[in-house]
């Protein structure tokens, strides 16, 4: 069930970057609506089945619902829905599921129920399309997923927190949902591990070469950044070290920042032509840089010709399209906005047209795609866009905006090649900006968080994105905390996103209230912190020199909570960040010293090579190499030396 | 960690029976708790090792919590305690636990942490006893359970309902618990799987014979029950068909229910002499009456030897018996009651204390106890309990008052024979009392709540008890309603318990604000309602003639929420309950009739034999019989016939 965000105060986290599940409220009512109705628990499923394993599927029941059997169909055939009513068509095939465990739950106050069934293992490349209906006590048949307000009400202890009346306003989904995996593992790209990522809101980041931006009245006008402009940047991203470039959609669309498409197989005329795009991309592959598209499957413009064929005839086929709850006016859209009616992923004809129009772009050019509110539309649909995208070309990726925890960013592993880290974000976000994690609580939740996913996913670091206040606005304009959370973002293992403008000091007049705020346009030539681009210049080069930070563990050799200093070490590199708005002297481990070429984000204050005692300045970070041969361990964590 | 009593209003559950639980936001609160710190799942381990059989013991862990390992400390010798500090002595065990999982939680924001090892193998009989110690990241031991407030408060989001402050208040633990399992099943005792038990609050029930109840002018006051009286009125217990009586303590207690002993070695003066319980002993044995005691292990009074010492003398060993936290007036005590110290019940000396103590009693007759308070003493304390109450009797029985849901009641599986059921107290108060439950609800989770358990252990049924409103009063004195839910609830599997008074009508003056409301004095000669006496003889007569309704499964026949009408069957027996004011015509399936002797709560109204239409009274119940030879299956439960 999408999770939908509603008005509440956010009481837990300092930014809303998780929606509803920022609150602490939100939360527990999520948890309860996790523990109700009939629920495939997609997160817990086998992720990407080798050839010939048994996948065991799982459903869970809640205890308001009294089921007398559950029944699971799949097929192997990407033309054969096994959740198409009726009996089952030749090729689909029937399982009956078994109660497997019955558990008590405090929350849902009483007891849960788990039914399972496992699919036969099936060769490599099969995709295997599933849908669950159970059977009541009273011979009713229900698809999963499902959730019933008024049993929920009538059965058991449900509390108020629950909001039964909204949830009973939502129109319950037809009948089952089709579900999918798709079986053998296909390898992650390895240019995508190695890369550094640069996102371009492209009417902001730079107009034709020789014309200037526009200056509309208002924020959400159109700045006149152009496909053009990009091209013509190259140099200065080349520059940068910047090795993979991530343009916000390209397509038409009525907004400035076109995540509401009205044809994902155009170019927007505003930002320029299809010939403008094949010279970026000659222009990107000439300096060895990729280029991701953004890639909007969940919603498309109102002025989009299908939603227009269908508001304009209830007869339309178009209508399949879209979920209308009352014809013509009242359809889902994406946050309740009515241009941006949501599309019904599911539907053969626009799973074909969206896998369609990726074809066109992998082909003409496209390294792979960031995927828009990637959460909402199903994980059958990705797992389907991931094989024929494979198909097209055997090096594209695909990276979902996931903004649910990392739970939920897992089920994406076999169906996606990684998703965009916003727990990392809220990390680094609560330990460099907001001061809220202290060093040692910093370092235990990154490394926990490593360890959940390893090489399963790649999960792209941002400190900041187009849609929440800028990093350096947060720590209001101070350049020395930018560039100490910078530094931990590009000596982590993950690749790192560097939202544009942030490298020469970009930053906000007010805080994002409106999210155009934070998509302010780049500054160019005298505008830029020069001082800034150099330091981000030797930090993406410290990156690609040292591949040990991609694949050697970290591990903290510091953790001063009282001084919020923070040390950790990956196989011949070592860092030390000094989080804090005192200056900090710290005895190095045996045998380190301040790295050459210096990266510092501040001046070294001294080095007493013999002591081995550094000093570094408030907010300063610096990285450590090895003095001589041979590589001795560094002390383990611990309390600070006197 | 003990659950602790906190004021919040009833927000959910009609009645206050599960404490702290008994809200929403306390189990929001609980389970936000059971995701920090350093937690033991003494739920989840395996309960009832079999000879030989390794047990894996998992330790779950905190997000805020940054652990670096656990060490697992076991030993099977009673005298070797492997919570003691210091290095491991002669004969303890020690295994170095590994990260077996890591998983991410909405509630608690973070990941979860699962830490194992496995104990090898033991022989039957072996009672093993283990401790748990991490290590942090920084080097510290703590032991488990941990949790620090401080530290939850710093590192994590934690929202304000946890009450930080209030938590901070508590003592920590001084160091790692002791857990315990018994290994090798230890069959539970036939006779209290066909018991129909019958609960005794002794100042209340009878007074010597010939003598009167005193008037006490408070509630709280003696009336002058004996074991002399109990003795005198066993003739009545016998026609009623009990089998077997739990007295409320009868040890030395300067309170009217003895709750709060001073000596469980001897008799209340008031209750009578030891010879008197000789007697009671031997004239319930003559009529084929089992005699449980109500133990009490918790706390003592604060009249109590051992606290007298150890109040009067803060150097005193007695000292070590209790958990003062402010010599010598700041301690423990049982729902913050200065009159009942908490003991420190896995204290070695303690331990023997209450062992010894309990072993006197079933040399003396005694067939087993009921365990107050239990879920407060460890589960070790009860595993030791267990296996040095059996060697003393081989069909001695423990049943533990455990007033936690039923995940924790399952946790005392290999530990005591059986639990008092609360969840079913809920389930069955809510459907016939509060009518908060639809016939299909109820059935459903009764249907679960007896899967959850199996055979594993003795569940005793109750309606009421002395610590709650009679069931009798909730239903406005309506004796139909009293009979109907006696029928349900003495035809289910597992073991019945009467609260005294109920077969004759006993209820309340007012609602229980204080609990001495539902523990008004037994009428007895023209007080009794006689025709409610025959009902309940009539329905005691019909379980012992039917051993079906323990041996065979539980099938609904008839659900119908909009009538409230509810039909069971357990092979040859059946029911049909009408909890409803309207009175209902019912198509029985065919073949079956009322069953003879007629078991009606209320006058058959009317049964057309040629067309199987029962006709009820408005919250009446039936039994019924298979009119033939051969058993068809009744027709599965469905939505009612028109």
């Amino acid at each position: 069930m999408p999770q939908e965000p509603f008005p509440e105060a956010v009481d837990a986290l300092p930014e809303f970057i998780f929606g509803p599940l920022s609150t602490a409220a939100g939360r527990v009512r999520q948890a309860r609506l996790e523990r109700a109705g009939l629920r495939h628990d997609v997160n817990r499923a086998v992720l990407a089945p080798a050839p010939g394993e048994a996948v065991v599927i799982r459903v869970r029941v809640g205890p308001e619902l009294a089921v007398a059997g559950v029944e699971l169909r799949f097929s192997t055939d990407p033309g054969l829905d096994p959740a198409a009513p009726g009996p089952p068509a030749q090729g689909v095939h029937c399982l009956a599921m078994v109660r497997t465990r019955l558990e008590w739950d405090d929350l849902a106050w009483g007891y849960l129920e788990e039914w399972s069934a496992a699919i036969p293992g099936q060769s490599a490349g099969t995709v295997v399309l599933y849908a669950l209906t159970a059977t009541t006590a009273f011979g009713e048949r229900i698809g999963c997923p499902f959730l019933d307000p008024e049993l929920l009400r009538r059965s058991v202890l449900a509390p108020e927190e629950l909001d039964l009346d909204r949830l009973a306003r939502r129109p319950p989904e037809p009948g089952p949902r089709t579900y999918a995996y798709g079986v053998g593992r296909r390898p992650i790209p390895a240019w995508l591990r190695e890369a550094v990522i640069y996102q371009i809101l492209v009417d902001r980041f730079a107009p034709d070469p020789g014309a200037a931006f526009h200056s509309p009245e208002d924020l959400g006008g159109f700045f006149g950044g152009t496909l053009r402009g990009v091209t013509a940047r190259l140099d200065h991203l080349a520059s940068l070290g910047v090795t993979c470039l991530w343009l916000t959609p390209i397509f038409p669309s009525p907004s400035h920042h076109g995540y509401d498409p009205i044809d994902p197989g155009a170019v927007e005329p505003r930002l320029g032509t299809l010939a403008d795009w094949d010279t970026l991309v000659a222009a990107a592959r000439a300096r060895g840089m990729r280029l991701l598209l953004d890639y909007v499957v969940n919603h498309v413009s109102s002025e989009h010709p299908r939603f227009r064929a269908a508001q304009a005839d209830p007869a339309d086929p178009a209508c399949a399209w879209f979920r209308f709850r009352d014809h013509p006016h009242d359809y889902d859209c994406f946050f309740d906005v009515p241009g941006q009616p949501e599309v019904r992923s599911d539907h053969p004809e626009v799973r074909a047209y969206f896998l369609a129009h990726a074809r066109f772009w992998l082909n003409r050019g496209c390294d792979g795609f960031r995927l828009d509110y990637a959460a909402n539309v199903s994980h059958a649909f990705w797992s389907l866009f991931r094989e024929g995208t494979r198909a097209t070309r055997a090096d594209a990726v695909t990276l979902g905006e996931i903004t649910q925890p990392p739970a939920v960013m897992r089920s994406y592993v076999g169906r996606m090649d990684g998703c965009l880290d916003f727990r990392l974000l809220e990390l680094l976000r609560a330990f460099f900006a907001h001061r809220s994690l202290t060093a040692s609580a910093f370092e235990h939740a990154l490394g926990q968080h490593l360890a959940f996913f390893g090489a399963d996913l790649v999960l792209p670091s941002f400190l900041d994105n187009h849609d929440m206040n800028r990093f350096l606005w947060l720590v209001g304009g101070d350049r020395r905390r930018l560039r100490l959370a910078a530094l931990c973002q590009f000596t982590l293992p993950q690749p790192p996103i560097l939202y544009y403008g942030t490298e020469v000091g970009l930053s906000q007049r007010a805080a994002v209230r409106r999210l155009e705020e934070a998509r302010l346009p780049m500054p160019w030539g005298q505008e830029q912190d020069a001082e800034l681009l150099g330091f981000f210049q030797r930090l993406i080069s410290f990156r690609h020199a040292h591949p040990a930070l991609r694949s050697e563990p970290r591990q903290a050799w510091l953790l001063d909570d009282d001084r919020s200093l923070l040390g950790v070490r990956c196989g011949e590199v070592a860092l030390l960040l000094n989080n804090d708005e005192r200056p900090a002297a710290v005895s190095l481990p045996p045998g380190w010293e301040p790295a050459e070429p210096t990266l510092l984000t501040a001046p070294l204050e001294s080095f007493d090579a013999a002591a081995g005692t550094l000093s570094l300045a408030p907010w300063a970070g610096a990285a450590l190499r090895l003095r001589g041969p041979g590589s001795p361990s560094p002390p383990a964590a611990g309390p600070p030396a006197p």
